[in-house]
């Protein structure tokens, strides 16, 4: 009797966990921040085609590999990116240590607040307050610093933390996604382990499957102790044909649906999409200065131009953030 | 009525399932392939303390990160590795097209047959080589390349395909550490691209946890569509120190057990095991004349000379092949 009634309770307890995911399968909209339309409708058809099993269109659940970038397509980049947001910062918090820079471009711009000085060291300024930020320390002293900063910062315009500024229909998409049996991979312009220390928290995407620009590392023996060490000089640039080369070199499939916001996206959404088979290339168009900020065309950061013009033929869809999107932010946590 | 018999043949059905599962987790020996002893002991101890929940040494599931090396580990490497077997091949299947290396070395000395020239050709033969016959074509193309050859050849010695020279334990051991939560990475000093194609089907890891040497990719349109092109150019080493500094680039995530067989392993298993925490490294030894090969402290490939002094002092298991392990390789499929 004990026995039955056991076997009982544990049948009742499966059928609850079934019942649990059945409830989220069959919710009624998977994707309640999206507005109904063009862009939603895309996306669920595609998610349909792919999974129905037995259809002209399926694609095995190994094969459902999904990337996305990061800055303006999954968080915020503007009024600058939040990477380079933290090297000012870092810099600043730095600067007792380096008397030096007081007299020193690009450092000195940075200390004086001169935006006009900081823009005319240009590239090679930028570098320079990268590897000044970012090397020169463990890999785990460095993801602490970073992981820090992240939850002490807040966004300029918005006063929030800047994992807050991520956008509520993205990550329902990454999760309807996940729940359709794909992988999702981040595929970012922005450094690797800037953004490992948090991903897995705000978007559910571990650290191996963040894939984005590195540094030079280096392993070293520190008193016994193993350590890598992170140099001062680039070792991979994660933009424009970039993307499709680390998706090749990290991931080693091919994607069957990317989304990204910029021409530094370009490429990727040609690998993913220009072959065989059914894909999706999804652009992010930030056109709600109201709601979020409004450029393209002629932005310095997120600049969408040229894949703008080739996304009809490419047949890549556009989503509108003012018109498709019914919440940009998720609800403040405090 | 209808319905309540779909309920409960629903119901049988995920009883069926869950005792599928459970016959299989509650087997009662994991790795019958290897012999009572210390080595298995270690690895059994090692996954219960890292998996017992509330124990001092719980290891969540996301955090168990388990690395294999390939060449020597899982597979054979003797009489020597066997991307240089394919390597080879290749030159030949080639040489046709190339009138020149007829009189050129390496390429004379390979189409010759002639051991002393090649090994008199050194490093930089073995690179011309390695470029002349991994490069020049889209990494499609080269996958098709690969798995194809590794579909026909056979070992010299074993007279059976390559991918059934695998250790019969070693898959156990994957299978073992896949059904604990474990997720399972190859980091090898061969090809990442050569790996990839049959990594999935006869190791169960997919292509995006295989971590290897690579060399430089381009992105190219031809003709309008996305290629990626293998150029003559090395891009990374994954061996020695190079496996830490890989292991942080793709996986993010420092292993918490690492697995290899050589000198070009020992940085690995110090990255895995040398801080906090419960850890576990291992080291085989191929001692086993009869049934394999037996080499080691002087042997030019697969070289176990330093790891091996260091592994009493480091904690690190060394597993004889000829004592710990009752079977090598898989039962021969036809």
């Amino acid at each position: 009797m004990a026995r039955l009634i056991e076997r009982v309770g544990y049948t009742i307890a499966i059928l609850g966990l079934c019942a649990t995911a059945w409830s989220v399968q069959a919710a009624d909209d998977p994707l309640p921040s999206w507005n109904e339309g063009a862009a939603k409708s895309a996306i669920i058809d595609f998610v349909d085609a792919v999974t129905t099993e037995g259809g002209d269109e399926y694609v095995a659940p190994a094969d459902r590999i999904a990337t996305f970038d990061n800055d303006g397509t999954l968080w915020v980049e503007q009024p600058y990116y939040t990477q380079l947001a933290f090297a000012l910062d870092r810099i600043r918090a730095l600067a007792p240590e380096h008397p030096e820079w007081r007299e020193q471009q690009p450092f000195k711009a940075v200390l004086e607040n001169d935006l006009a000085a900081l823009e005319a060291s240009g590239m090679k300024g930028l570098m320079q307050l990268v590897m000044a930020s970012h090397a020169g320390m463990t890999t785990e002293e460095f993801a602490i610093i970073a992981e820090d900063w992240i939850a002490s910062s807040e966004h300029p315009k918005f006063a929030r933390p800047y994992t807050e500024l991520v956008y509520q229909p993205m990550l329902e998409l990454l999760a309807y996604l996940r729940d359709n049996g794909f992988k999702t991979f981040i595929v970012s312009g922005g450094g690797v382990e800037f953004m490992r220390p948090w991903t897995e928290q705000v978007y559910g995407i571990p650290p191996e499957q963040v894939v984005g620009s590195t540094i030079v590392t280096e392993f070293a023996l520190q008193d016994g102790v193993p350590v890598l060490l992170r140099r001062p000089e680039m070792d991979f640039l994660d933009d424009k044909e970039g993307k499709p080369v680390a998706i090749n070199k990290f991931i080693g499939r091919r994607p069957i649906l990317a989304v990204g916001n910029s021409d530094g996206d370009l490429q990727m959404l040609q690998w993913a999409t220009e072959t065989d088979g059914r894909r999706l290339g999804v652009l992010v168009h930030h056109d709600d200065a109201e709601r979020e900020y409004a450029y393209g065309r002629d932005s310095s950061i997120g600049r969408l131009d040229q894949a703008l013009d080739l996304a009809p033929d490419a047949g890549w869809i556009v989503v509108s953030m003012k018109d498709d999107w019914r919440t940009v932010f998720p609800e403040a946590t405090k």
